[in-house]
């Protein structure tokens, strides 16, 4: 594989974070269910702003965090995803290709504004999101730089995609397209809602298509809708030649055939914001894996960069991933 | 003066800042003078920007930033600037209301976009800032809304201003009318490079119609155009009623007649970014002066706001300010 152009290659929402620290009677007063995702219109949007407090704006998105930070790691990253060609989505592609991550998808000339996610953060340093696709849901197959797609050792997809249908059948053509070249596809099922809203579709995308899988502990018992950890990792275990669940402040499993590698929780700081830290956790894996590190190794550094990431406000890494691998995983 | 509806009105520039973590070589590379502010066209805040790594965005802005703290403090607050009706626009407007305070100039419908401030934060804490004045500089007399200039027991205006004639011709309109119905004029003096820039006009203004002044000692040095920072305080000390001058880690002093109290900094924290320092002392001084308190106790309170801020990312205290006078200064 090491004749690729690149490590990994992520397809997924193209989004701007708006952060807001908040509280519980927030949520409640706006129906909203901590730790999850809901997906909201324009409308709502613009409503759920004018209540929240100050935010900060930073670049976000699923696979967009995961491949900034295989960049920030060493690793050759590239994004495809849709803008609209306004401020947010200059921001985002600058932040983006700042990290050294390759990005060109075009950016919509015309239709809805660039994606933006509001990320209410609770004392408790979970993070709740509500998010208007925008022009993130204009992505199809047509965007896709197949060029780009060919030459990944590993096609990382956001099940969050799957709520827009264009971007799915987009997101099934890279798959078909890098197996077909040699490489693998990886999948994070991104959001117990997620998973519940497209069950049978993300079924057969695991049992069929999918080579890595990430899940935390709440999407994979989705999946498989069992309310059993245990149930729900012996199904997957034989789906996927590796599977990483993570679960919380339990650290995680990394299925791998027949063994369960036990990877512990990286204590870097005290937690202030969980945003990113299932992305982060893809991003130390993927750099592992592409490396041709074990996949227990693979699991540590996944762990790392989510410990990093835990103690700081936003998603993306405020301090060096490379460095910090260097310094506690030599 | 207590009939007034709000406790101060500021007017400046509305900014939305870009805040990048950078080295001195960064500095060095682009040519700019650590911790102070550049002015720079549409043109090189592009280039700049392209070679800056991933920001983050926040509302800025120095008067903006005072208002929003002392609307956090409890302080009833206006803002008087101009954005344009465009996505930061809407951000800066968005992230001022949500603190409490007034905000209602008319977002303009063309020409530069909103001002953008680039923040590069060295590791030893310093800001050093290139801004892009955008729709800024599109502010002039026909904004003022005097109905609440009249309204402000003080009038907060940054010397920023003075680099936009017609925003320059506004804050002088607001200044006599505010004086003309009771209250009084507070300035800052923003940068030693920006006095620099218009010391006889700063000159005039303090010796003419400033009660209360704000600097720091490379401001009050540059005003006076000497190299002694005893100097300067005895030029000044005759001039204003208050003056509050500033020295990073030395504290501070305030100048009241012929009295001066020093004010000690509050250490709360690892030094992280100072932004916003300034403008969060001038919040406390001011938030504590329209509630009649002493010139030395408005000192402590500035200089605690001022100690918050400098132990976080960004110019406006992630932690509720109020809380913060309650907790330190009971």
């Amino acid at each position: 594989m090491t004749s690729k152009n690149f490590d990994v290659v992520g397809i997924g929402n193209a989004i701007v974070d708006v952060l807001v620290q908040s509280d519980d009677s927030f949520l409640a007063q706006h129906g909203l269910n901590k730790g999850t995702m809901a997906l909201v219109s324009a409308e709502q949007a613009e409503q759920l702003y004018a209540a929240m407090g100050p935010g900060v704006e930073t670049s976000g998105g699923s696979a967009a965090n995961t491949l900034a930070a295989v960049a920030q790691l060493g690793g050759r990253a590239g994004f495809i995803g849709r803008v609209r060609n306004d401020q947010l989505g200059a921001i985002f592609a600058h932040d983006l290709r700042a990290t050294g991550a390759h990005f060109d998808t075009p950016a919509a000339e015309s239709g809805a504004a660039t994606a933006r996610c509001m990320i209410l953060v609770t004392p408790d340093a979970q993070r709740t999101m509500c998010t208007f696709l925008g022009a993130s849901v204009a992505l199809d197959p047509r965007d896709l730089d197949l060029s780009i797609v060919r030459q990944a050792q590993v096609l990382y997809l956001e099940g969050y995609l799957w709520d827009a249908e264009p971007a799915k059948r987009a997101f099934l053509a890279a798959a078909a397209e890098v197996r077909a070249h040699g490489g693998q596809v990886a999948l994070s099922l991104s959001d117990p809602f997620c998973v519940d809203r497209h069950r049978q579709s993300f079924l057969e995308l695991v049992e069929g298509h999918v080579d890595l899988l990430f899940a935390n502990e709440r999407e994979i018992m989705s999946l498989y809708a069992t309310d059993s950890f245990e149930r729900a990792t012996e199904q997957v275990r034989g789906h996927c030649s590796l599977a990483a669940l993570t679960r919380s402040d339990q650290g995680s499993l990394v299925l791998e055939g027949e063994l369960t590698h036990l990877i512990p929780i990286y204590g870097l700081g005290p937690l202030v914001d969980t945003t990113g830290a299932g992305d982060s956790y893809a991003a130390g894996f993927l750099y592992g894996y592409t490396q041709g590190l074990s996949a227990e190794r693979c699991g540590h550094i996944g762990a790392l960069c989510a410990g990093q990431v835990v103690t700081q406000m936003g998603p993306r890494s405020q301090v060096s991933l490379k460095e910090l691998v260097l310094e506690h995983l030599p």
